[in-house]
């Protein structure tokens, strides 16, 4: 899928979606818009980071500027808010951009892809890097402006239901993981499975599948998995970043004064560190609690990394004629090897000499 | 030195400070703040960081809000901005704390401790563990609002005209460090320097010291000491993080609006995770670059680590008859452990794995 016949064939391209134009409510000066999230209300971390962002503009706008959240399935059901967003039938989401791969796959980067950008690199490459600027212009695409607003960090490897040895233990294995992480183990010949998740206990329970991946510590210990699953593989490939993002209809944005559009921007910058050291601090004290009781944490063989890297390659290869993401893919990888050369040779080494030392 | 014996000496405790009331300046329903800072103007990073706060400040405020961002030396020296704050000579600082150890120890976990908290553990532990509730705690004693504004990261552990092959090598070297990892060096049996950032290249480049550290690739490129010492040692144990700060004169920062208010916290916010990302993307450029003009790379060995460990030890123990100290000490290492605890298990390995399959 080439950009350019993308832009021109696709229903929500920008002429065809300005034609939808979103007027946000202006009442005594006050502008209010409406977020359409992802997100069950009150669900720990996803949740926490869009009504943060929501937050941090009503606080810095004095309430000038409003912000009502809707949970998923309020207006539009949690996987519909991009098209909402895009078409103007609401004013701005809160979601992961990789569940919108069908409609463009580079939407994947900026999120996370496997064997891809841990979110300190992730970071590094969206404010100083050409991150946000792709962003961007992948938004204009479908009349988004989007900020990053979040980022639940590295998600862990999963659930299973016996210790995996190597490559062959996938095979056949009813494993839930969406997205590009998810084409990975199907070229290593698991059944994947795509189950919303409020639906993953009861179908790991049941058996149904023989296991899952989730979020991290905080949010799977809060499900219940360690009820119904031994083993934890804590590091994972498929999400080494997994960035949220506020998408604002690029027409209500533009209809926004300059004052407000630096709230939004600046809020999410905020809402993004504040949402990552949730994840950093609460998965920690849930990780001790998980091993205390009883889960068996492990990590996977090199062998079998070796057979999620040969697979990733294969994913990649699959999205390689679209321009777009063959341009995204070289500046993404470039950069992630610049941060990672820093990181492998300074904070990598001090926490594994300092953990060493202080025993 | 006890929190409440130095509460009741300092002359710059809170009933001290609070007779000499800042007054912001107030223009046609504007506010007008004065920034001193420790950095010399369009010093890379460390000044981007107090700049892109006050613009951060400006733009979301529509300029209801204005930070006049004072260098180095235009109104007060370097090291004179927390005096000059916590007196109410000017509204605001943005330094480093762990340069007012000598007004109180426990300032020194604000930055950033040998032994310590990463920049991404630090974050965790100061936006949802007790950090920021500490710090505010802190501050009052001194009558200044604490924000952390910018993180330069972890800093390296250097440039040497030898190779370091033990902690013999230590004894008598002449080394720029300050702070507690200077302290720590000096333990070791250096002779620690603590020489002003303009100064240090003159004296490497003349022999009068063997070696300094400075903060990272990026910066210590634009210095150039690649031209004056041929090895250097990139992952240090003296600053893991070096978060900066934006400090806020008390009674200046009371006698805001809670929008103004927030909006510093949510400026500074934005700008932390700005400037992380901005010296993780430029430190792996300039590592390459160093490497590639033949710079020697390396990393202390393990005898070193050691030794490091237990003069740390010994540094920390001279605080630790100090109440307030003691009790965010303990606290510190139990946050650190837990956030250390995740990382180690889910982005170190991946990040480990990433690096080794694509090679």
């Amino acid at each position: 899928m080439d950009r350019r016949s993308f832009i021109a064939t696709s229903a929500l391209g920008g002429t065809a979606a300005a034609a939808t134009l979103a007027t946000p409510a202006v009442s005594q000066g006050k502008v209010k818009l409406t977020m359409v999230t992802s997100w069950p209300r009150g669900f720990a971390g996803l949740d926490d980071a869009a009504q943060r962002t929501a937050e941090n503009v009503a606080a810095i706008s004095d309430g000038s500027l409003e912000i009502d959240v809707k949970a998923a399935g309020e207006l539009v059901g949690p996987l519909e808010v991009f098209d909402a967003v895009s078409s103007g039938q609401a004013d701005m989401y809160h979601s992961a951009d990789y569940y919108y791969i069908n409609q463009h796959p580079a939407w994947a980067f900026f999120t996370g892809v496997p064997f891809g950008m841990t979110a300190t690199e992730h970071n590094n490459w969206y404010y100083h890097g050409t991150g946000s600027k792709r962003h961007n212009e992948l938004g204009e695409i479908f009349n988004i402006r989007p900020f990053v607003a979040g980022n639940t960090t590295s998600q862990a490897g999963g659930w299973f239901q016996k210790e995996m040895n190597g490559p062959e233990d996938f095979n056949g294995l009813k494993f839930r993981m969406p997205g590009l992480g998810g084409k990975v183990l199907g070229h290593m010949g698991a059944s994947v499975q795509n189950i919303p998740g409020g639906e993953i206990y009861q179908a790991l329970s049941s058996g149904a599948i023989d296991g899952t991946e989730w979020v991290g510590p905080w949010s799977d210990e809060k499900i219940g998995f360690q009820e119904v699953a031994k083993f934890y593989y804590t590091a994972g490939m498929h999400e080494p970043s997994a960035a949220l993002t506020l998408g604002v209809n690029l027409d209500a944005y533009n209809a926004l004064s300059p004052q407000h559009q630096a709230m939004l921007e600046i809020a999410s910058g905020h809402a993004n560190i504040w949402n990552i050291s949730q994840y950093g601090y609460f998965n920690g004290e849930a990780l001790r609690r998980l091993a205390a009781g009883g889960v068996k944490i492990l990590e996977f063989p090199d062998s079998v990394w070796d057979a999620f890297g040969a697979a990733a390659q294969q994913v990649y290869a699959e999205f390689m004629d679209d321009e777009f993401f063959a341009e995204i893919y070289e500046e993404y990888v470039a950069a992630m090897r610049d941060s990672s050369g820093w990181i492998s040779r300074s904070a990598s080494v001090f926490r594994r000499q300092r953990d060493r030392v202080l025993g």
